[in-house]
């Protein structure tokens, strides 16, 4: 160590609901690394986490953390992720500011750390509007199993019971916390964060202001700054990690005997070679083009390219190769300053580090080795805008110029496996539509792919080959170029990850990450146990016939399976002729009997399916001012028997689903109704969708 | 090779298209093995794949195999098991006297061959009513990703671009090859089976019927009979691996390269150590309790108890462990006669093989070394029936009494790891539910509990403590003890598999299994794109307007965007009262002006939802005889904009999606309806299904 690195902060760990940091006196170069700023090279902060007993923060996260968690449903587990959302969005000046220092760009700022926190917004809304406020997930529609009813199946999600360990890359040192921590959370299991070592200190700062703002309960968040090499040893088939970073260290991370054969749930996302496909309608002039030229050059030049999503290989017709160079050389100059984001007018930065910059540099050298040409751009070291305004060559940060690479070989290998991991994509001929499906595959599973054209039948064939090679896929054409999210921004709605080098895993994509830290079971019972575990009532599970009327309750009152069942009521021809009359709905099968007789389904004129429903509301409902403020919708209606002149109609509702709002003084109730005849046969079926006071 | 083993047949595998066995000559120990019969010891067949090409196997598939299946529809391949189901079914009796010689009984080989079949039929109906008419699955709603609409969102799933490799266990040679061929086939993606040597000659039997059937296209299945330890070295992200059989060798291949590093998508079944908890009030002479002893000694006498869902562990109140002892004792005693099943008055038959026997000998002697204790059964040689009807002491079969150990101390952690597979149960006490829950955990996954209680509050702790660590819980109560498929029978609607040590994988569960053969891909485009690809119709698509009433055309000419929209239609208060009389609606919002403004939703007297949506038909109806048969349902519906007195109603209807049904004269159409106001604002959404000719 150097007294200078002494004398720095040592990014601190958050560890049983205390900060921890190793005693000062025992590091030493081996277990302490030193994070400068990606742009002047000053020195920052130390990273060590000498002496740190990993074993006891798993164990706080299963005990602590767990119990905590679960004293949570998910409405109340998404309103704290609301809360945190409002109380970060207050404290992002701080947050720019360290940002800067990762070489990151106000933009480059505002995707990680506006993109983080909008991933909390997405799922404390999403949270609220679809999971039950409960904590048990209902999966898919129930199996009745024995003739008779009384043997259901259905499937359940519960949280694992374990701890989930976020393993995040350097280049989003807030929106990866973010994006994982969120969902791990929803589902109520407990987190342990290990950010990357160079740009740690921003997570750290992140994680100290979501402490200091007293929302998360004791035990659900947990920071490890510094290397946590032995974490797997300490896990078993109730933990799951989530793994952002190199596909080398996935790798590793994966054959781990506690992942091969002790059950760890293991989620990778790593780099991939991600393609941008221009169809072959998409020639010079066409909005498309432009929108090609556009995507392509910022995803070498956002994040100095530094993302797992950017395009690193064109996929563009033979023909069109120097237009493409040329378009995108042209967008280059006139809008990319390279330089210290401190700097006015700066709109591309450094590289995290002068050990990413050398990384970069030895892959771009292997991809020239290979027959790669420099078409655009150059090795040396650029010319940059210092904080101070002045311009020269960069000495001492991480810059890197943008480059494009042409292949006379659009099939050699390295073209499709050697990442360079900053502001370099390679530009690639291909001959035809189902050639470019085979080169995109070449990359072996990737991340993300954008298809560029106006033509559906080109974007059909082009999605349809590639499609299973992808996590995502983005269609780009004049129709979205100006409302698209972008080829390389992962949104909290869809599932970000994607087969092969990309990882095998999924995060993301709304309710699915969550589901993805709870554990899927087949549940098998009497309609009355599965009503009692999952707390919906079943067909054939036990009704109550108050005396008063269930729309009489509130939700503090009301309970799942109480009923109202009507007397029978007769429908006429008459009734079914001045239905038609008054809605205009004249349909032969309600009008002409003859017509009507000929149908496969009817028996002659039956009564409309829309009058059903009108009586058997007029059939349930309590006409006087109640708790029941609303009918908001219906779901799942199916016309079973028909109902002809002369049959009658009964209703049956019982309370379904119960779901009180946290936020509001009403919730939602869900009713089971049943339509049935004279003979008690099924005419309809179908959920009535509610509001309830508390 | 002895000469008799010369002389006997070789097994033979199925691979591109073409029956193969190896050059007899060949064989010798190091490259064959001996297949005898169960119960007699004779000397049945060899199996052996000395010279087999693997990498070919893989290559025909991934070829010839996925081209061949990728002709055809979910709908088409679901017809196509179903029609498959029905053949095989016709073809029983060759398949059980085969099974006889694996030891199975009649009704041991119905679990294997009738629930084969069973799968077959359920995924020939399934993939008809649950999967679209196409090639692309959509997964979940569109998400909305710009202000204007024009940039969506949405997951579709379509097939893995490479293989199915299928490992099978030796207990089900036939139910264990076609619950994996089925989803697999189903998803399009070709199949290469590997059953187990002990009883792969059953299965090869059942290949070759479905061979003779021709019902399934080239490349779709494949059968390697033997050993195929290299098969993981030809496989890639492209490929899966679904494997059911012992730990040990799950987690051998799970360490594969090819796994870890090369994305294989690798699912496992493994044995795990099966709870089923008896809870406290299920004490003698309840219903519950009976059902509890029945379960208990069905699980470990049918298949000899070679189940991977066997009862391993019966967890019961500490005062009831005699009680179930004894009462299990005396149902075996009344009930179980063991020997070769082909001998008249056999319940029990011989284990697969006497190698099999070994193991579990020597897994139960482990666990009376750990402090297990053997309340009921010997590990003696036990008196059998033969075929011819004598009864001695069993010498050449692989025969195992069932037996039933007791535990001083619950948490001996061989009682809970150790696993005999055979007809073995340890009676294990338990404190309180708690506690239960705690021994259940002690498994370290499960593929299924049962639990055994009528008491709704014990049910819930039991399944919310033990859920995450199970596939699948069984609540066993009077009300299902009859009708209940069973502790140890997965049925193909739910999922079957389980965290931990039960492999971590999920198979069958009706569509799910099938989606686990797909990648699920982030779309994200314009709503025409999305409409290009999913070919179902997007809210703000292009509509098509035609002169012609889109209720006019059929399904050869009608087209996704058809649409039609209606006049304005004014709603009065004399029609809004004049429903409520009519219908017997007179809900307060509809009848009382001041009340309904008092409603925080409504402006004062608003028209029934029920109005609006009759009213929506007679706008939208063609009312003369046509293609469209009926409206048999109505999904999604959501009132968003109330309509006052004085407010007129408009409709648009588009054809959403068209299923045309591959075995009758019709099909489905959905239509999605918007209702819109003077304004144009949106007063209510939904879909109207519909069924229209052909």
């Amino acid at each position: 160590m150097t007294s200078t690195a002494l004398s720095v902060d040592i990014v601190p760990s958050f560890i049983r609901d205390a900060w921890w940091t190793p005693d000062q006196h025992t590091l030493s170069e081996d277990n302490a690394t030193e994070v400068r700023d990606a742009s002047t090279g000053e020195l920052l902060a130390m990273v060590s986490t000498s002496g740190l007993d990993v074993a006891d923060v798993v164990d706080y996260a299963r005990t602590t953390g767990q119990s905590e968690l679960g004293k949570f449903t998910f409405h109340q587990r998404a309103l704290k992720l609301k809360a945190l959302a409002q109380f970060l969005n207050g404290q992002r000046d701080h947050l720019y500011e360290l940002s800067a220092r990762t070489g990151a760009t106000k933009v480059d700022s505002m995707v990680d750390i506006d993109g983080g926190i909008g991933v909390l917004f997405t799922f404390g809304s999403k949270g609220r509007r679809e999971l039950p406020n409960s904590q048990v997930v209902i999966d898919g529609p129930v199996e009745v199993l024995s003739k008779d009813g009384s043997f259901l199946g259905e499937h359940i999600y519960t949280r694992i019971p374990g701890v989930a360990v976020q393993i995040n890359a350097f280049n989003f040192p807030v929106w990866g916390m973010l994006e994982k921590l969120a969902p791990a959370f929803l589902a109520g299991v407990p987190t342990i964060v290990k950010p990357a070592t160079p740009t740690g200190y921003l997570t750290a700062a992140v994680v100290k202001l979501i402490i200091e703002s007293n929302i998360l309960p004791a035990g659900s968040l947990q920071l490890i700054s510094g290397p946590a090499r032995d974490v797997l040893d300490t896990l078993d088939y109730r933990d799951m990690v989530l793994f952002t970073g190199s596909a080398s260290t996935a790798n590793k991370l994966k054959s781990h005997d506690n992942v091969t054969t002790g059950g760890v749930r293991f989620s990778s996302e790593t780099d991939s070679l991600n393609a941008a496909i221009l169809g072959e309608d998409a020639v010079p002039g066409t909005p498309e083009f432009d929108a090609f030229i556009k995507s392509l050059v910022t995803e070498i030049t956002v994040k100095a390219g530094q993302k797992c999503t950017s395009i690193r290989r064109s996929l563009v017709p033979k023909a069109l190769v120097n237009d493409v160079v040329a378009a995108a050389r042209d967008r280059i100059e006139q809008r990319i300053t390279l330089g210290d984001p401190r700097a006015e007018g700066v709109t591309m930065g450094a590289l995290a580090s002068v050990g990413q910059m050398r990384d970069v540099r030895a892959a771009v050298e292997t991809m020239l080795a290979a027959g790669g040409e420099l078409a655009y751009g150059t090795l040396d070291s650029p010319r940059v805008t210092h904080a101070d305004g002045t311009v020269d060559v960069a000495e001492d940060g991480a810059f890197m110029a943008p480059m494009l690479l042409t292949w006379e070989n659009s099939d050699a290998v390295e073209l499709h496996t050697v990442e360079a991991f900053g502001p370099v994509a390679s530009v690639v001929g291909y001959e035809d539509t189902a050639h470019a499906v085979r080169l995109a595959a070449m990359g072996e599973g990737s991340l993300v792919a954008t298809v560029c054209t106006n033509d559906p039948a080109i974007a059909r064939e082009l999605v349809m080959g590639i499609a299973a090679h992808h996590g995502r896929v983005l269609l780009l054409n004049r129709e979205d170029a100006r409302s698209s999210t972008g080829h390389g921004s992962p949104v909290p709605h869809l599932v970000h990850g994607g087969p092969g080098r990309a990882g095998g895993g999924e995060e993301l994509g709304g309710i699915r990450s969550v589901l993805h830290h709870m554990q899927r079971t087949a549940l098998q019972g009497s309609p009355n146990m599965l009503t009692a575990i999952t707390g919906v009532w079943h067909t054939g599970a036990d009704r109550n016939f108050d005396e008063e009327h269930p729309f009489r309750k509130n939700l503090a009152t009301l309970r799942i399976g109480d009923a109202v069942r009507s007397d029978l009521r007769q429908v006429t021809l008459e009734d079914i002729t001045a239905f038609a009359n008054e809605t205009g709905d004249k349909f032969y099968a309600h009008t002409n009997e003859e017509a009507a007789a000929a149908n496969p389904f009817f028996p002659g004129i039956v009564a409309h399916g829309y009058l059903l429903l009108s009586w058997g509301a007029g059939l349930f409902v309590e006409p006087a001012p109640g708790p029941v403020l609303a009918n908001y919708g219906l779901e799942n209606l199916r016309f079973i028997t028909p109902v002809a002149a002369g049959d009658s109609i009964r209703v049956t509702l019982t309370a379904k689903r119960i779901t009180p709002r946290e936020d509001e003084e009403y919730g939602e109730v869900s009713w089971d109704a049943v339509l049935t005849n004279q003979n008690d046969e099924i005419v309809a079926t179908y959920d009535v969708l509610t509001l309830v006071e508390k």
